[in-house]
């Protein structure tokens, strides 16, 4: 059994760790952190978990509690990751974090684009990225895994091979991303209010989102050349999923056929990538609660383009659930252990 | 292993029995049939369902394709199971019904509700009551489930102790139900149109809903006095989920320690049954895509009302999940094989 | 032109007068206050009024600011009120108060519920109830309106009339209220947290709701003898609307014609009440932004029991709408003058 | 007073065209036709319209029904106006088509892409394509109007000056939009049905949506030279709304300024079209329920590249609405006579 503590269990991501981690038959949770739920039972926050979880939340004391854990699942806040896992680590202990905080390995990009210095840019050299079908050798080895965003995630994995191939020559990827509400976290606020988000579409942060230069690091290692991505994310009226659109040129003037095959190299024996047939697209609701990413592409002749679109669950693929394919491949584990959910439909 | 076949595997019921089968680990699915979606692949319908389900619906001939099964789910719309129940039970065949159309005892009153006549009344009197809580024995020797209605398990459930232990005195209990739109089923109308639906809430079929005759059946043999409901549905903007909200006079001025021990003694070991702790109250999301029934429950000593809260997915406790739950009971496997599933929250 | 100034500019219910006032023929807005948003665009945090209103708010100065006012709504949180109104009335500027703080006629009740004293009893006992259809003739001579809160409006017009006219004999009337999100406020929190609000109802402050005493008071008053409600309000996933589900015995064994005849006898002539004909009921939808409130009703001759459904816009009927035909009726406006707003739909 | 009729009043669109014409001050409706509706109550199919419409649908008799009529209003199904358009001009009615069927110049592109023989070739040469912030002048001499599709207004408009003015050099332009399910009509569907599209998001039609057609006629026109659009349309869950995002390429350098005047030069004085301030975005909510198009961009200096957003309600600006702004305007009304409706928010 592998021994698990969570910190920052009452966030989204945390109480989507223990939805998948209660199930799990190589699991067992030693400790759930949570500062602002200290003493207080975890499923009064989060009342789904009745029957599953009969524990009160603790603030952990990173000196004296980690005795009886052989992995850390960090679920922090973006800047709150570098202390806890620097002493996780020293203590030898797997760590394994959901935040942004190791996954820029260029700490002046981080500096730039996260508007605070790194401050452990030592384990930031040794971190792994955790995009499960793309690195999984690396992530057999690793101690650190900085588990990749969601809409990273959503982008990376139908980009990647297309990439590595030396399909695409643009310079700049255009990325038009959708993602749902839970995405902005559970601190209530004006970007998660109910009555502001329902009924309501809006883009947010264009050319300035924080997941671009992770986006841009990985689709760069993958052409080996710089590339760069305008990548417009999207708020849209629901709770979960995220849809991304990707425009590219189709400078090498391929065929359907030419790029599905390049993605069944690269995906045919991954559980988790489902590669739609022609004239098939994915839809958020056929990942729901879901580890799958699905992928699905057209080619419009009229205008030499390739058009590509993928569906995750941004609290399963894009977070908690891709932490846990990540646990299962560090431990030896089958990578899909605990992760084998039927998306729910409708 | 159960060899099973689904009839109307393309609603919304059928779709979720199969969601839920396809891990079940004493299962395998032996047909899908769909008329209308005769020769096409099951998932290009339930798009949710790829990797799991490779095969074409078919169109069964009941007379020639019953011979590798054990057990047939009948998802049909009310008023044709009953003959495709009459054959498989003639060829031996245990059938779960998930349709209402051996619900009902009395067959005038069926045809009052109904407005047909019922052609099978001999297999009605057999027919089991699929209540897994209340039923539990029957339901180990039957050959035929009539598997419960959505809004009837919402309220049947908190209501049988209280009524069996003659807590309640009310000729007519007022039970205020809200149900999502999944409810309304799949095929296209305007009672399920998107524009029509959301930012919407409506009472409907006020005093005339067909699922009343089947809760009071319940309720008066609980009491073995009749007994009434004044039961009002309401259609709410959300897909899944059914709220009901009852009112009974606490004519016996009991404590919420009293009614608790009622309860307790009904439903402690259930494992699909969570009773809340006081002032605590059910929610649609906290038993969403699961087979639990949520009760919380309070008495207003201002007014002498008991007020009980009941929540469940309709789609699973109110239909798929309960049919697999009593499959479980009949074929002696643990109740909640296949059904261990966590909520989804958000 | 009477010119107004707002208190509490950027709530919810003060961005919906503003949205009804900036097209009213005959008001001029003089201030948009709010401390939060002070010297900054009004229409920056509400951009729905882009090209309305060109204006920054400001943190009025009670003492100072109201010279050039003739009426001012406040549409401050409970408890906040109390101050400024009695400053207005001082000056002699005509009052129309949002809050619940002078509608409670009794300030015991008030402290009870509300859990602290009432600062301004003087200005209590002047307060008219303004519930526009029943009271008119006193808002016309009003200086303080007490603005009705929005379960009230829903449940009180549906039945003023019976208990007046003697049809109601319950000691205990139950009432089952369903509102959208936007009742919540605008300030965010766990209970209008999006993600915790979609696919989700609940029923909340179960026998506790501090709507009651108004309820109660207002009921009592048309039947004159003292009569309770059984009143609880669930949050349910859409962003503007009650529906009012009201159970009543049929004690006097009426048909819905005579029923019928007493609403007609009420509301016949008052524009924003639309009763339904038999065998139709309300729904949220079809006031969406209007003043409207819509009455259907049934009897259910197998239980004896009358059924009655209404429907208001929260925001509108519910809160400002209902202050601005006030404000018209204090002076001697048409009664719809800038409210003939038809619903949207979808 | 302009006696209008309206052929297909009971779809969404001609709902919305009464809604907005009910308190026109310069119309009177003459009737209602609808086929699936004859005899009925309008009110009945509309419920958000008691009060105000208190008429039964007709099935229209162009030949005898349309002696009392200057307008007819068309909002049939697309490939059903040609026919009746002709029958009204010949009696020298104007017409304001809100199909798509006079849209298309060109007579073999309308082939092409709609799949039907057009049957009106002369009435199309004359119609005049109603955008109206661009046509005015020969909106005002016209008998026969093409009301633009939703999607191409919400995207022309804002690429219409920057074709014009020669800022657009890509052959390719790339537009991202998402709508609201209004959009698929109101006959049931799978593409609008409720539990298909809550919590959804899907593209649809890639590369083969009929408005491209539309929308790279109109560019072109602009530009005059040969424009592609690679236009992906998103069905998202909510009622109302269209957002699109454009990408265009800065070839020239420009900034912010220059590109804002080039707006402001073409829509300073234009009352429905909303330029946003530096770093603010449309939202969908800003427009809800009103002739509004909010228009903003950003020029991303690192990737070169100008984003523009756009955001109509679907059903006003992308239909109803502009068609009565082209009523008006043909008239000699005000262009925002009966259409000074503020945006609902929340």
């Amino acid at each position: 059994m592998i021994r698990v503590g969570i910190l920052g269990a009452t966030g989204f991501v945390g109480a989507e760790l223990i939805r998948l981690l209660v199930n799990h038959p190589g699991v067992e949770i030693t400790f759930l952190d949570s500062r602002s739920y200290k003493d207080i039972d975890y499923s009064t926050v989060y009342p789904n978990l009745r029957t599953y979880i009969n524990a009160k939340c603790i603030s952990v004391d990173l000196d004296s509690d980690l005795d009886n854990v052989d992995l850390i699942f960090c679920a922090l806040p973006h800047g709150l990751s570098q202390e806890p896992v620097k002493k996780a680590l020293e203590k030898g202990i797997k760590v394994i974090d959901l935040s942004a905080d190791f996954r820029i390995k260029d700490a002046d990009v981080y500096a730039d684009w996260y508007g605070v210095e790194h401050k452990a840019k030592d384990d930031l050299e040794s971190a792994i990225y955790g995009l499960s079908e793309i690195y999984s050798q690396d992530i057999k080895e690793a101690n650190l895994i900085a588990n990749p965003g969601c809409y990273p995630t959503s982008i990376i994995i139908p980009l990647y091979p297309l990439l590595k191939e030396n399909v695409i020559k643009d310079d700049v990827i255009i990325v038009d991303s959708k993602s749902g509400v839970s995405g902005a976290g559970r601190t209530p606020s004006e970007a998660n209010l109910y009555a502001l988000c329902n009924e309501n579409i809006k883009a947010y942060s264009l050319g300035k989102h924080r997941h671009t230069p992770e986006i841009e690091q990985e689709l760069s290692a993958a052409a080996t050349r710089q590339v760069m991505v305008q990548f417009t994310p999207h708020l849209t009226p629901m709770t979960r999923g995220i849809l991304s659109t990707i425009y590219i040129k189709n400078t090498k003037y391929l065929d359907y056929d030419d790029i599905k095959s390049i993605y069944e190299d690269y995906y045919k024996d991954k559980f988790f990538i489902r590669m739609l047939n022609n004239n098939e697209f994915p839809q958020t609701k056929a990942v729901y609660g879901s580890n799958f990413c699905d992928i699905g592409f057209t080619i419009d002749k009229r205008t030499n383009t390739i058009i590509i679109v993928s569906a995750i669950d941004n609290l399963v693929k894009g977070a908690a659930g891709q932490a846990i394919q990540n646990m299962n491949i560090m431990f030896g584990l089958k990578e899909n252990e605990g992760l084998n959910i039927v998306p729910i439909w409708p």
